[in-house]
């Protein structure tokens, strides 16, 4: 799903988008619609982004943090698995709920993981997933752990809401063998995803869509 | 280094045996000795059965349940990763204390996990582990996780110590389509060891060792 994607948009269902600026997002270039927010997604909000998103031929994928929110008609669902937390809920509750739920009704190859590191303790992702900021040992016991035992082929590196600090990133980058780096978090133009483009795999543009469109459609082409 | 094993002896540094029985084990034919145990496991007793066992060709692993006790010398290091538990400890706490306290020392290519569903809720590793029994529906999408989305080689299905329900293990085969099944627990004779290895991959005998060495030598013709 994610081997030619170098850019992705991330709309949350919970905030309005007018149809102007949705067809925008969707006519940008970026290599995916990613639909995914951490609170306030129900099945209405996520019907209506599918809706309108495929009057376009983008292609559209729901990160699945609410199993009520699961529908049919995504070209891919994305299941967060949270590496830094103690609770089992955000590493595998939600998966198990997902397939307890929706098996037989999706099929595993429209299903991957989202293992995640969630960075920014100010977010409500980490919050929410009772994170821990791990010390840089553990950090980069815990990649290596993702890298070379479970062989992720991406790991999300998640600042949700602020920009990361593009060393921190980069030194992530460079601990990793088989896994690619996919970056979120508070990229808001062409500087910043070119900046992150560079120590990341995948960006991930989220806020801006709704902060400052102008500018977050200009990330688009500074990542490819 | 599992992909020609159909039966593995296990051996407790936390036992004795003496050199004429450990010759009798290790020239059994088994395809792998596996060190490790749940209490009890020392540097000073795993290293005493790593230098006894390599007077034999067989090969050699460790498995990992007390990051004090590694060292060097094994042909393969296996790292336990509870899936029937909330305590992330026995998830992957002991993963990441190993990487953090062996690395680099150890190369990753010498290193797999060992993702286990304990289903024997009176065995000390249920115990120790924090393990719950699953009922049966989460314990299908947590096979479903393991095997298609984590895409496991191996599940390692343990009843420690006690023989489990030949169904339960052949249902739990049925569900896999990538993950191959290890089966250990209670394995004393030819019969167990046919049985078994007719639901699972490999089987693995380990106290028959100490209790009944005769009835268990002949565990290992029996899964070929």
């Amino acid at each position: 799903m994610l081997s030619n994607v170098k850019h992705i948009f991330k709309l949350d269902p919970n905030k309005e988008i007018s149809d102007e600026n949705l067809q925008k997002v969707c006519e940008s270039g970026t290599d995916l619609i990613l639909v995914g927010g951490t609170d306030g997604v129900t099945e209405d909000n996520v019907l209506d982004l599918l809706a309108r998103v495929r009057r376009y031929s983008v292609p559209l994928a729901l990160e699945v943090t609410d199993t009520d929110s699961v529908t049919q008609g995504f070209d891919h669902y994305f299941i967060p698995s949270v590496f830094n937390t103690n609770d089992m809920k955000y590493r595998d509750g939600i998966l198990v709920d997902a397939l307890e739920d929706h098996f037989p009704v999706i099929d595993f190859e429209e299903i991957s993981l989202f293992p995640y590191i969630i960075l920014n303790e100010d977010s409500k992702a980490f919050k929410k997933s009772n994170a821990y900021l791990p010390p840089e040992d553990a950090l980069t016991s815990t990649l290596h752990m993702m890298d070379k035992l479970y062989k992720f082929p991406y790991i999300y590196i998640e600042y949700s809401g602020t920009l990361g600090e593009i060393e921190t990133v980069k030194a992530i980058k460079e601990t990793l063998e088989h896994s690619k780096v996919i970056y979120g978090g508070g990229i808001k133009n062409k500087e910043e995803a070119e900046a992150f483009s560079e120590v990341a795999d995948i960006i991930v543009v989220g806020n801006a869509i709704y902060d400052d469109l102008k500018n977050a459609l200009k990330t688009v082409a500074r990542s490819k």
